[in-house]
């Protein structure tokens, strides 16, 4: 059953800025004007964050603290959209074909529904062209998604031997 | 690779009724008598919301809100199993047969074993017989649903062409 | 479509033992010396229970507590190997085979990089030598994992009828 397709998940969670902030909030490789911001180094994108994760885990690659987290200073900061660039190719290089990948942005805000197809292209376009899914959910005002303290994505991945 | 199927993810969370609130408790498509209810408008069934997500997660199609939430009033406050039938009819018509989908129902009560197999039968009509697998876990008492505020559904689903 | 494989998803969270107690960590089907371990009765190994609940869930037999919580003494405090042995042997003997499992452990700690390998081997060799993948995650200190009460694992998984 070597030919089997490989299933991976991923989870990344942020915190938000705080109130008044002046950072941009970055999500699904887009930019959200008008958006409270995400705390920290990176960009916070917690979409294209757990799709990477996803995809490093259906092909056992490993995760982005490995991958990104030391001795690849070129990477500090990336974009979402360089991180699924990077991640792309590293499964490329070890022989992986990208089925499809599925995100789910938990939060309260933004609204995603008006840009999902925004946000799946612009997905779709860092990962060489393949099919990805974006959706949304809230926590009916419950846990740290419901306080406003921080959002999540949580994604699985299909992969397969090219 | 285009015949490779597809994987999704979906979540879903709900609060619980205040004690003593006489509203029934929907789960998996089942009426649990003597059980807590759900807050909210819908039934609060996060088993089939959980379901329902992951499904339109694997096949491309956006999320719950996004299909029920707004111009379609019919659909307002359906429960579980009319939603599960209704994006059953979505992804036939957009040409995805469902392989499977799997849920895990996130809450310290109520047992979920005695009625595993009522609820997977129940789901599994619903989607017009696709394979449907419940089980559950509980959190060792922490966060919200360790707290007894609300419950969550997981979920994850495969579709293929068809 | 009966020939297409089943995917599953399974998360198992375990609170922290208190400050100073003496129990090791079992994490991935290893012992972390030096690492504060788990409350409760059984090893605690979130990353095995978690790809122990992924496995069954997408084979549709239940899950641990449906396995193992009732009924079945010998296994009582099992450790994370000898639950996914037994997992793998329940998935034989009903004619699925394992495609992958994916799990992604979310703490703070331990830091799992340095001993990805070793945990991925150790969970591999305890199904028979299915492809097993280990990532990791935090959540940016938030929530019950943030607040350091407990950890969680997140698994996904693949079967396939033999």
């Amino acid at each position: 059953m070597t030919d089997l397709p490989r299933t991976g998940i991923g989870v990344d969670v942020h915190a938000w800025a705080p109130e008044g902030d002046s950072r941009a909030l970055w999500l699904g490789c887009l930019e959200w004007p008008g958006e409270r911001g995400i705390e920290g180094h990176s960009d916070g994108d917690v979409a294209a964050h757990a799709a990477c994760n996803a995809l490093l885990s259906a092909a056992g690659l490993g995760d982005l603290g490995a991958v990104f987290g030391t001795g690849r200073p070129e990477l500090a900061g990336a974009s979402g959209s360089r991180l699924l660039e990077h991640v792309a190719s590293l499964l490329q290089a070890q022989g992986w074909t990208i089925g499809n990948v599925a995100v789910q942005v938990v939060a309260p805000r933004p609204k995603i529904g008006p840009r999902r197809g925004e946000m799946e292209a612009a997905m779709s376009a860092a990962l060489g062209g393949a099919a990805v899914s974006v959706s949304a959910a809230t926590t009916d005002s419950l846990g740290f998604v419901g306080r406003v303290e921080g959002l999540a994505g949580l994604a699985t991945a299909l992969v397969a031997r090219s």
